[in-house]
Protein backbone atom coordinates (compact mmCIF):
# COMPACT_ATOMS: atom_id res chain seq x y z
CA UNK A 1 0.00 0.00 0.00
CA UNK A 2 1.63 3.54 -0.86
CA UNK A 3 2.35 5.56 1.99
CA UNK A 4 0.15 8.06 0.48
CA UNK A 5 -3.08 5.41 0.46
CA UNK A 6 -2.32 4.22 4.27
CA UNK A 7 -2.24 8.05 5.50
CA UNK A 8 -5.45 8.97 3.99
CA UNK A 9 -6.79 5.34 5.38
CA UNK A 10 -5.29 6.14 9.02
CA UNK A 11 -6.98 9.46 8.81
CA UNK A 12 -10.20 8.57 7.85
CA UNK A 13 -10.75 6.01 10.28
CA UNK A 14 -9.25 8.40 13.23
CA UNK A 15 -11.90 11.10 11.59
CA UNK A 16 -15.00 8.51 11.46
CA UNK A 17 -14.08 7.07 15.61
CA UNK A 18 -13.67 10.92 17.17
CA UNK A 19 -17.05 12.06 14.84
CA UNK A 20 -18.37 8.84 16.14
CA UNK A 21 -17.58 9.34 19.73
CA UNK A 22 -19.21 12.77 19.88
CA UNK A 23 -22.02 12.30 18.34
CA UNK A 24 -23.78 9.29 20.36
CA UNK A 25 -23.04 9.98 23.79
CA UNK A 26 -20.18 11.40 26.41
CA UNK A 27 -19.34 8.08 27.27
CA UNK A 28 -17.34 7.39 24.07
CA UNK A 29 -15.98 10.34 23.59
CA UNK A 30 -14.98 10.08 27.36
CA UNK A 31 -13.18 6.58 26.78
CA UNK A 32 -11.70 7.45 23.57
CA UNK A 33 -9.81 10.25 25.69
CA UNK A 34 -8.46 8.27 28.64
CA UNK A 35 -6.78 6.32 26.18
CA UNK A 36 -5.46 8.88 24.40
CA UNK A 37 -4.32 10.26 27.52
CA UNK A 38 -2.92 6.67 28.59
CA UNK A 39 -1.34 6.18 24.75
CA UNK A 40 0.35 9.85 24.95
CA UNK A 41 1.59 9.41 28.70
CA UNK A 42 3.44 6.20 27.20
CA UNK A 43 4.77 8.69 24.47
CA UNK A 44 5.72 11.54 26.29
CA UNK A 45 7.46 8.98 28.76
CA UNK A 46 9.55 7.66 26.00
CA UNK A 47 10.65 10.81 24.87
CA UNK A 48 11.61 12.03 28.58
CA UNK A 49 13.94 8.86 28.83
CA UNK A 50 15.37 9.98 25.80
CA UNK A 51 16.89 12.79 27.79
CA UNK A 52 17.99 10.46 30.47
CA UNK A 53 14.75 11.52 32.91
CA UNK A 54 14.66 7.35 34.08
CA UNK A 55 10.74 7.28 34.24
CA UNK A 56 9.24 3.65 35.00
CA UNK A 57 6.97 3.43 31.26
CA UNK A 58 3.93 3.55 33.32
CA UNK A 59 4.07 6.27 35.78
CA UNK A 60 2.62 9.04 33.83
CA UNK A 61 0.08 7.04 32.06
CA UNK A 62 -1.33 5.62 35.03
CA UNK A 63 -1.71 8.97 36.77
CA UNK A 64 -3.36 10.43 33.81
CA UNK A 65 -6.00 8.07 34.66
CA UNK A 66 -6.92 9.45 37.93
CA UNK A 67 -8.83 12.22 37.13
CA UNK A 68 -10.95 11.42 33.99
CA UNK A 69 -11.49 8.11 35.36
CA UNK A 70 -13.21 9.68 38.94
CA UNK A 71 -15.13 11.86 36.77
CA UNK A 72 -16.74 8.63 34.97
CA UNK A 73 -17.44 7.44 38.35
CA UNK A 74 -18.94 10.38 39.81
CA UNK A 75 -21.06 10.52 36.54
CA UNK A 76 -22.40 7.11 36.22
CA UNK A 77 -22.03 5.53 39.52
CA UNK A 78 -22.05 8.22 42.15
CA UNK A 79 -24.86 9.95 40.20
CA UNK A 80 -23.48 13.23 40.94
CA UNK A 81 -22.47 15.49 37.76
CA UNK A 82 -18.79 16.86 38.51
CA UNK A 83 -18.26 20.08 36.37
CA UNK A 84 -14.87 21.66 35.32
CA UNK A 85 -12.17 20.38 37.04
CA UNK A 86 -11.30 21.08 40.77
CA UNK A 87 -7.64 21.88 41.97
CA UNK A 88 -8.16 18.11 43.19
CA UNK A 89 -7.47 16.60 40.01
CA UNK A 90 -4.04 17.65 39.45
CA UNK A 91 -2.86 17.47 43.43
CA UNK A 92 -3.98 13.80 44.01
CA UNK A 93 -1.88 12.78 41.00
CA UNK A 94 1.20 15.23 42.11
CA UNK A 95 0.84 13.61 45.93
CA UNK A 96 1.33 9.98 44.23
CA UNK A 97 4.42 11.40 41.83
CA UNK A 98 5.96 13.18 44.87
CA UNK A 99 5.56 10.00 47.33
CA UNK A 100 7.51 8.41 44.25
CA UNK A 101 10.08 10.58 43.64
CA UNK A 102 11.33 9.97 46.99
CA UNK A 103 11.81 6.70 46.40
CA UNK A 104 13.38 6.98 42.57
CA UNK A 105 16.92 6.80 41.36
CA UNK A 106 18.56 10.13 40.91
CA UNK A 107 17.64 12.61 38.77
CA UNK A 108 14.11 12.70 41.47
CA UNK A 109 13.12 16.66 40.98
CA UNK A 110 12.90 16.49 37.13
CA UNK A 111 11.08 13.17 37.73
CA UNK A 112 8.30 15.27 39.63
CA UNK A 113 8.46 18.05 37.74
CA UNK A 114 7.75 16.53 34.26
CA UNK A 115 5.07 14.16 35.70
CA UNK A 116 3.59 16.87 37.67
CA UNK A 117 3.10 18.96 34.38
CA UNK A 118 2.54 15.66 32.05
CA UNK A 119 -0.55 15.28 34.29
CA UNK A 120 -1.96 18.69 33.41
CA UNK A 121 -0.38 18.86 29.88
CA UNK A 122 -1.84 15.03 28.49
CA UNK A 123 -4.66 14.17 31.21
CA UNK A 124 -6.26 17.67 32.33
CA UNK A 125 -6.09 19.86 29.10
CA UNK A 126 -7.07 16.80 26.77
CA UNK A 127 -10.13 16.12 29.36
CA UNK A 128 -11.96 19.09 28.39
CA UNK A 129 -13.26 17.83 25.26
CA UNK A 130 -15.62 15.98 26.93
CA UNK A 131 -16.34 18.68 29.84
CA UNK A 132 -17.49 20.88 26.68
CA UNK A 133 -19.34 17.95 25.08
CA UNK A 134 -21.01 17.79 28.19
CA UNK A 135 -21.83 21.51 28.61
CA UNK A 136 -22.83 21.69 24.86
CA UNK A 137 -25.44 18.95 24.41
CA UNK A 138 -26.81 20.36 27.90
CA UNK A 139 -27.39 24.01 26.98
CA UNK A 140 -27.01 24.79 23.43
CA UNK A 141 -29.45 23.95 20.75
CA UNK A 142 -26.80 23.17 17.97
CA UNK A 143 -24.42 20.72 20.46
CA UNK A 144 -22.76 18.62 18.08
CA UNK A 145 -21.51 21.24 15.78
CA UNK A 146 -20.31 23.39 18.31
CA UNK A 147 -18.20 20.74 19.48
CA UNK A 148 -16.76 20.42 16.48
CA UNK A 149 -16.01 23.95 16.24
CA UNK A 150 -12.42 23.75 17.81
CA UNK A 151 -11.68 20.73 15.94
CA UNK A 152 -12.39 21.97 12.63
CA UNK A 153 -10.76 25.46 13.37
CA UNK A 154 -7.79 23.53 14.05
CA UNK A 155 -7.29 21.34 11.57
CA UNK A 156 -8.25 24.23 9.10
CA UNK A 157 -5.84 26.57 10.43
CA UNK A 158 -3.06 23.79 10.59
CA UNK A 159 -3.91 22.90 7.06
CA UNK A 160 -3.80 26.31 5.84
CA UNK A 161 -0.47 27.08 7.34
CA UNK A 162 0.99 24.02 5.69
CA UNK A 163 -0.02 24.50 2.40
CA UNK A 164 0.61 28.19 2.53
CA UNK A 165 3.69 28.19 3.99
CA UNK A 166 4.87 25.21 1.77
CA UNK A 167 3.57 27.93 -1.50
CA UNK A 168 4.68 31.28 -0.49
CA UNK A 169 7.22 30.52 3.21
CA UNK A 170 10.08 32.65 3.21
CA UNK A 171 10.68 34.04 6.78
CA UNK A 172 11.40 31.15 9.59
CA UNK A 173 8.99 30.98 12.10
CA UNK A 174 11.26 29.04 14.76
CA UNK A 175 13.96 27.47 13.15
CA UNK A 176 15.42 26.09 16.32
CA UNK A 177 11.74 24.21 17.42
CA UNK A 178 10.13 23.55 14.03
CA UNK A 179 12.60 24.11 10.98
CA UNK A 180 9.91 24.19 8.62
CA UNK A 181 7.09 26.55 10.37
CA UNK A 182 7.23 30.14 8.39
CA UNK A 183 5.66 33.46 9.11
CA UNK A 184 3.84 33.28 6.05
CA UNK A 185 2.19 29.78 7.09
CA UNK A 186 1.17 31.11 10.61
CA UNK A 187 -0.35 33.85 9.26
CA UNK A 188 -2.09 32.39 6.22
CA UNK A 189 -3.49 29.93 8.97
CA UNK A 190 -4.95 32.52 11.18
CA UNK A 191 -6.53 34.21 8.35
CA UNK A 192 -8.39 30.66 7.01
CA UNK A 193 -9.22 30.33 11.42
CA UNK A 194 -10.86 33.89 11.34
CA UNK A 195 -12.72 33.51 7.95
CA UNK A 196 -14.11 30.12 8.85
CA UNK A 197 -15.20 30.89 12.22
CA UNK A 198 -16.90 34.10 10.91
CA UNK A 199 -18.48 31.96 8.74
CA UNK A 200 -19.58 29.13 10.87
CA UNK A 201 -19.90 30.16 14.26
CA UNK A 202 -22.89 32.17 14.04
CA UNK A 203 -24.93 29.97 12.73
CA UNK A 204 -24.65 27.54 15.05
CA UNK A 205 -24.40 29.70 18.21
CA UNK A 206 -26.94 32.35 17.49
CA UNK A 207 -25.74 35.12 19.98
CA UNK A 208 -22.18 35.73 18.51
CA UNK A 209 -21.58 37.62 16.03
CA UNK A 210 -19.46 37.91 13.05
CA UNK A 211 -16.95 40.21 14.55
CA UNK A 212 -16.80 38.01 18.27
CA UNK A 213 -16.25 34.69 15.85
CA UNK A 214 -13.23 36.15 14.15
CA UNK A 215 -11.83 37.49 17.45
CA UNK A 216 -12.51 33.64 18.41
CA UNK A 217 -11.41 32.28 15.43
CA UNK A 218 -7.82 34.56 15.87
CA UNK A 219 -7.34 33.61 19.30
CA UNK A 220 -7.89 29.79 18.43
CA UNK A 221 -5.78 29.66 15.71
CA UNK A 222 -2.69 31.01 18.07
CA UNK A 223 -3.49 28.42 20.86
CA UNK A 224 -3.56 25.55 17.73
CA UNK A 225 0.16 26.72 16.69
CA UNK A 226 1.44 27.15 20.22
CA UNK A 227 0.41 23.70 20.94
CA UNK A 228 1.90 22.43 18.14
CA UNK A 229 5.33 24.15 18.59
CA UNK A 230 5.11 23.22 22.75
CA UNK A 231 5.00 19.37 21.47
CA UNK A 232 7.83 20.42 19.32
CA UNK A 233 9.76 21.37 22.06
CA UNK A 234 10.22 17.86 23.42
CA UNK A 235 10.18 16.02 20.30
CA UNK A 236 13.67 18.69 19.05
CA UNK A 237 15.25 18.12 23.04
CA UNK A 238 14.70 13.71 22.15
CA UNK A 239 15.97 14.21 18.62
CA UNK A 240 13.10 12.85 17.42
CA UNK A 241 10.37 13.98 14.35
CA UNK A 242 7.53 12.20 15.48
CA UNK A 243 6.33 10.85 18.90
CA UNK A 244 5.83 7.62 17.85
CA UNK A 245 4.63 5.83 14.67
CA UNK A 246 1.68 4.21 16.11
CA UNK A 247 -0.77 5.90 13.48
CA UNK A 248 1.60 5.62 10.47
CA UNK A 249 2.12 8.40 8.54
CA UNK A 250 0.08 10.26 11.30
CA UNK A 251 2.81 9.95 13.50
CA UNK A 252 1.93 9.35 17.14
CA UNK A 253 -0.67 9.93 19.43
CA UNK A 254 0.34 13.21 20.97
CA UNK A 255 1.41 14.41 17.57
CA UNK A 256 -2.02 14.07 16.22
CA UNK A 257 -3.84 15.80 18.57
CA UNK A 258 -0.94 18.76 19.79
CA UNK A 259 -2.65 21.95 18.36
CA UNK A 260 -6.11 20.58 19.94
CA UNK A 261 -4.35 20.60 23.67
CA UNK A 262 -4.96 24.06 24.35
CA UNK A 263 -7.78 25.11 21.58
CA UNK A 264 -10.30 22.54 23.28
CA UNK A 265 -10.17 24.45 26.92
CA UNK A 266 -9.68 27.78 25.91
CA UNK A 267 -13.04 27.04 23.73
CA UNK A 268 -14.75 25.69 26.85
CA UNK A 269 -13.42 28.95 29.09
CA UNK A 270 -14.59 31.02 26.16
CA UNK A 271 -18.41 29.18 26.07
CA UNK A 272 -18.89 28.38 29.81
CA UNK B 1 24.88 38.27 68.64
CA UNK B 2 25.37 34.32 69.55
CA UNK B 3 23.95 32.27 66.54
CA UNK B 4 21.45 30.78 69.08
CA UNK B 5 19.93 34.34 69.87
CA UNK B 6 19.74 35.25 66.44
CA UNK B 7 18.20 31.63 65.72
CA UNK B 8 15.76 32.56 68.41
CA UNK B 9 14.80 35.97 67.46
CA UNK B 10 14.31 35.56 64.08
CA UNK B 11 11.91 32.23 64.88
CA UNK B 12 10.14 34.57 67.68
CA UNK B 13 9.79 37.37 65.03
CA UNK B 14 8.27 34.76 62.41
CA UNK B 15 5.91 33.09 64.92
CA UNK B 16 4.40 36.52 65.75
CA UNK B 17 4.22 37.69 62.33
CA UNK B 18 2.22 34.39 61.49
CA UNK B 19 -0.10 34.47 64.61
CA UNK B 20 -0.97 37.96 63.80
CA UNK B 21 -1.52 37.67 60.10
CA UNK B 22 -4.13 34.58 61.17
CA UNK B 23 -5.67 36.51 63.61
CA UNK B 24 -6.32 39.60 62.31
CA UNK B 25 -7.82 39.23 58.80
CA UNK B 26 -7.77 36.88 55.77
CA UNK B 27 -5.94 40.02 54.15
CA UNK B 28 -2.30 39.99 56.00
CA UNK B 29 -2.53 36.19 56.04
CA UNK B 30 -3.29 36.72 52.26
CA UNK B 31 -0.43 39.46 51.34
CA UNK B 32 1.50 37.09 53.70
CA UNK B 33 1.53 34.21 51.48
CA UNK B 34 1.53 36.22 48.39
CA UNK B 35 4.77 37.69 49.38
CA UNK B 36 6.17 34.17 50.80
CA UNK B 37 5.35 32.68 46.72
CA UNK B 38 7.09 35.17 45.20
CA UNK B 39 10.39 34.88 47.51
CA UNK B 40 10.14 31.21 47.44
CA UNK B 41 10.07 31.45 43.80
CA UNK B 42 12.83 33.33 43.69
CA UNK B 43 14.68 30.90 45.72
CA UNK B 44 13.29 28.12 43.65
CA UNK B 45 14.52 29.28 40.38
CA UNK B 46 18.09 29.77 41.61
CA UNK B 47 17.73 26.26 42.65
CA UNK B 48 17.17 25.24 39.56
CA UNK B 49 19.61 27.55 37.75
CA UNK B 50 22.28 26.17 39.83
CA UNK B 51 21.43 22.97 37.76
CA UNK B 52 21.45 25.13 34.40
CA UNK B 53 17.91 25.03 33.61
CA UNK B 54 18.51 28.44 32.77
CA UNK B 55 15.49 30.40 33.99
CA UNK B 56 15.04 34.46 34.07
CA UNK B 57 15.02 35.13 37.75
CA UNK B 58 11.51 36.61 38.23
CA UNK B 59 9.63 34.14 35.56
CA UNK B 60 8.15 32.09 38.03
CA UNK B 61 8.38 34.86 41.00
CA UNK B 62 5.33 36.51 38.99
CA UNK B 63 3.54 33.63 37.50
CA UNK B 64 3.18 32.78 41.16
CA UNK B 65 1.49 35.82 42.05
CA UNK B 66 -1.33 35.11 39.29
CA UNK B 67 -3.57 33.67 41.13
CA UNK B 68 -2.92 34.63 44.67
CA UNK B 69 -3.25 37.97 43.23
CA UNK B 70 -6.72 37.23 41.51
CA UNK B 71 -8.27 35.50 44.24
CA UNK B 72 -7.59 38.97 46.75
CA UNK B 73 -9.29 41.08 43.73
CA UNK B 74 -12.08 38.81 43.48
CA UNK B 75 -13.10 38.92 47.23
CA UNK B 76 -12.34 42.44 47.45
CA UNK B 77 -13.00 44.38 44.20
CA UNK B 78 -15.08 42.14 42.09
CA UNK B 79 -17.14 41.42 45.39
CA UNK B 80 -17.25 37.77 44.73
CA UNK B 81 -16.36 34.72 47.05
CA UNK B 82 -14.41 32.57 45.08
CA UNK B 83 -13.97 28.81 46.76
CA UNK B 84 -11.20 26.33 46.75
CA UNK B 85 -8.87 26.86 43.01
CA UNK B 86 -10.66 25.73 40.08
CA UNK B 87 -8.27 24.37 37.23
CA UNK B 88 -7.89 28.30 35.50
CA UNK B 89 -5.45 28.87 38.32
CA UNK B 90 -2.85 26.69 37.15
CA UNK B 91 -3.87 26.71 33.47
CA UNK B 92 -3.31 30.72 32.75
CA UNK B 93 0.05 30.34 34.76
CA UNK B 94 0.88 27.39 32.26
CA UNK B 95 -0.46 29.16 29.31
CA UNK B 96 2.10 32.16 29.81
CA UNK B 97 5.03 29.90 31.05
CA UNK B 98 4.20 28.08 27.47
CA UNK B 99 4.28 30.85 25.64
CA UNK B 100 8.03 32.15 27.16
CA UNK B 101 9.09 28.45 26.29
CA UNK B 102 8.87 29.26 22.78
CA UNK B 103 11.04 32.14 22.42
CA UNK B 104 13.70 30.77 25.43
CA UNK B 105 17.13 29.53 24.89
CA UNK B 106 17.24 25.81 25.28
CA UNK B 107 16.37 23.57 27.37
CA UNK B 108 13.20 24.23 26.77
CA UNK B 109 11.49 21.72 27.93
CA UNK B 110 12.71 21.78 31.82
CA UNK B 111 11.86 25.05 31.82
CA UNK B 112 8.26 25.13 30.92
CA UNK B 113 8.15 21.40 33.12
CA UNK B 114 9.56 23.29 35.95
CA UNK B 115 7.70 26.67 35.83
CA UNK B 116 4.50 24.57 35.87
CA UNK B 117 5.49 22.71 38.44
CA UNK B 118 6.50 25.87 40.81
CA UNK B 119 3.41 27.56 40.03
CA UNK B 120 1.39 24.10 41.60
CA UNK B 121 4.36 23.82 44.51
CA UNK B 122 4.94 26.95 45.26
CA UNK B 123 1.63 29.43 44.48
CA UNK B 124 -1.16 27.12 44.69
CA UNK B 125 -0.18 24.64 47.75
CA UNK B 126 0.88 27.47 50.14
CA UNK B 127 -2.50 29.79 49.59
CA UNK B 128 -4.54 26.83 50.93
CA UNK B 129 -3.68 28.39 54.41
CA UNK B 130 -6.08 31.37 53.18
CA UNK B 131 -8.42 29.57 51.50
CA UNK B 132 -8.83 27.06 55.58
CA UNK B 133 -8.28 31.12 56.58
CA UNK B 134 -11.44 31.79 55.07
CA UNK B 135 -13.45 28.47 55.10
CA UNK B 136 -12.86 28.34 59.20
CA UNK B 137 -13.72 31.90 60.41
CA UNK B 138 -17.12 31.41 57.88
CA UNK B 139 -18.01 27.94 59.42
CA UNK B 140 -16.76 27.40 62.54
CA UNK B 141 -16.83 28.09 66.67
CA UNK B 142 -12.85 27.81 67.01
CA UNK B 143 -11.51 29.36 63.81
CA UNK B 144 -8.30 30.63 64.63
CA UNK B 145 -7.62 27.21 67.00
CA UNK B 146 -8.61 25.22 63.98
CA UNK B 147 -6.06 26.99 61.52
CA UNK B 148 -3.48 26.57 63.89
CA UNK B 149 -3.84 23.10 63.77
CA UNK B 150 -1.79 21.90 60.72
CA UNK B 151 0.87 24.59 62.05
CA UNK B 152 1.34 22.91 65.20
CA UNK B 153 0.94 19.13 64.35
CA UNK B 154 3.63 20.29 61.84
CA UNK B 155 6.06 22.12 63.92
CA UNK B 156 5.82 19.51 66.78
CA UNK B 157 6.39 16.89 64.41
CA UNK B 158 9.51 18.43 62.96
CA UNK B 159 10.59 18.86 66.37
CA UNK B 160 9.41 15.16 67.99
CA UNK B 161 11.48 14.12 64.57
CA UNK B 162 14.48 16.26 65.18
CA UNK B 163 15.18 15.19 68.43
CA UNK B 164 14.49 11.36 69.32
CA UNK B 165 16.43 11.23 65.60
CA UNK B 166 19.25 12.61 67.14
CA UNK B 167 18.51 10.38 70.55
CA UNK B 168 17.83 7.41 69.17
CA UNK B 169 18.79 7.57 65.78
CA UNK B 170 20.56 4.20 64.01
CA UNK B 171 18.63 3.48 60.60
CA UNK B 172 18.96 6.09 57.63
CA UNK B 173 15.73 7.13 55.94
CA UNK B 174 16.64 8.22 53.05
CA UNK B 175 20.28 8.46 52.89
CA UNK B 176 20.55 9.99 49.62
CA UNK B 177 18.13 12.75 50.01
CA UNK B 178 18.44 13.66 53.34
CA UNK B 179 21.46 12.02 55.27
CA UNK B 180 20.35 13.31 59.06
CA UNK B 181 17.16 11.51 58.66
CA UNK B 182 16.46 8.70 60.23
CA UNK B 183 13.25 6.01 61.00
CA UNK B 184 13.42 6.93 64.29
CA UNK B 185 13.00 9.99 64.27
CA UNK B 186 10.81 9.42 61.33
CA UNK B 187 8.34 7.41 63.50
CA UNK B 188 8.57 9.88 66.86
CA UNK B 189 7.41 12.22 64.62
CA UNK B 190 4.39 10.76 63.85
CA UNK B 191 3.90 9.43 67.34
CA UNK B 192 4.48 12.73 69.39
CA UNK B 193 1.84 14.03 66.26
CA UNK B 194 -0.80 11.45 66.66
CA UNK B 195 -0.94 12.39 70.75
CA UNK B 196 -1.21 16.16 69.92
CA UNK B 197 -3.86 15.80 67.45
CA UNK B 198 -5.98 13.15 69.86
CA UNK B 199 -5.70 16.01 72.85
CA UNK B 200 -5.80 18.69 70.71
CA UNK B 201 -8.75 18.57 68.60
CA UNK B 202 -11.47 17.18 69.93
CA UNK B 203 -11.84 20.57 71.89
CA UNK B 204 -11.99 22.78 69.03
CA UNK B 205 -13.86 20.57 65.59
CA UNK B 206 -16.41 18.98 68.10
CA UNK B 207 -17.86 16.35 66.22
CA UNK B 208 -14.44 14.73 65.88
CA UNK B 209 -13.04 11.96 67.90
CA UNK B 210 -10.12 10.90 69.36
CA UNK B 211 -9.78 8.04 67.24
CA UNK B 212 -10.55 10.56 64.30
CA UNK B 213 -8.22 13.19 65.31
CA UNK B 214 -5.13 10.43 65.98
CA UNK B 215 -5.87 9.52 62.14
CA UNK B 216 -5.73 12.76 60.92
CA UNK B 217 -2.47 13.32 62.65
CA UNK B 218 -1.01 10.16 61.53
CA UNK B 219 -1.81 11.29 57.63
CA UNK B 220 -0.66 14.94 58.52
CA UNK B 221 2.49 13.82 59.80
CA UNK B 222 3.68 11.60 56.95
CA UNK B 223 2.62 14.23 54.31
CA UNK B 224 4.98 16.96 56.75
CA UNK B 225 8.09 14.47 56.56
CA UNK B 226 7.15 13.83 52.81
CA UNK B 227 7.08 17.85 52.16
CA UNK B 228 10.56 17.67 53.84
CA UNK B 229 11.98 15.91 51.68
CA UNK B 230 10.36 16.79 48.17
CA UNK B 231 12.48 19.79 49.03
CA UNK B 232 15.12 17.88 50.11
CA UNK B 233 15.63 16.83 46.68
CA UNK B 234 15.39 19.71 44.93
CA UNK B 235 18.27 21.47 47.23
CA UNK B 236 20.41 18.25 46.72
CA UNK B 237 19.94 18.82 43.23
CA UNK B 238 20.98 21.68 43.52
CA UNK B 239 24.00 21.00 46.01
CA UNK B 240 23.38 23.61 48.63
CA UNK B 241 21.87 22.93 52.08
CA UNK B 242 19.66 25.56 52.29
CA UNK B 243 17.49 27.54 49.86
CA UNK B 244 19.09 30.81 50.89
CA UNK B 245 20.10 32.66 54.08
CA UNK B 246 17.30 34.97 53.87
CA UNK B 247 16.39 34.15 57.36
CA UNK B 248 19.67 33.20 59.13
CA UNK B 249 19.96 30.19 60.56
CA UNK B 250 16.54 29.56 59.67
CA UNK B 251 17.60 28.72 56.11
CA UNK B 252 15.53 30.33 53.37
CA UNK B 253 11.61 30.89 52.86
CA UNK B 254 11.14 28.04 51.38
CA UNK B 255 12.89 26.01 54.04
CA UNK B 256 10.41 27.47 55.99
CA UNK B 257 7.27 26.25 54.95
CA UNK B 258 7.95 23.40 52.93
CA UNK B 259 6.59 20.62 55.31
CA UNK B 260 3.45 22.83 55.49
CA UNK B 261 2.60 22.39 51.94
CA UNK B 262 1.03 18.95 51.65
CA UNK B 263 -0.46 19.22 55.27
CA UNK B 264 -2.46 22.57 54.61
CA UNK B 265 -4.19 21.54 51.44
CA UNK B 266 -4.61 17.76 52.84
CA UNK B 267 -6.32 19.39 56.42
CA UNK B 268 -8.74 22.08 53.99
CA UNK B 269 -10.20 18.77 51.85
CA UNK B 270 -10.12 17.03 55.26
CA UNK B 271 -12.46 19.62 56.45
CA UNK B 272 -14.22 20.77 53.70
Amino acid sequence: MSKFLRRLGVGAVLILVVLAAIYFHYLPLALLIIAWSFLAGREFTALLNRQGIGLPGLLIPVVNLIYPVLYVFLREVGKTRPASPGMEAVLIPMGIVALYSLVAKPPRGPKLAFSAFAVLYLSILPFYAVLLRVYAYEHLAHAFAVVLYPLLVTWINDTGAYLFGKWLGRHKLSPEISPNKTWEGFIAGLVVSVVFSTLYLPSFLPPVNRLEAGLLGLVLGVAAQVGDLVESIFKREAGVKDSSSSLAEHGGFLDRADSLLFVVPLFFYYLT
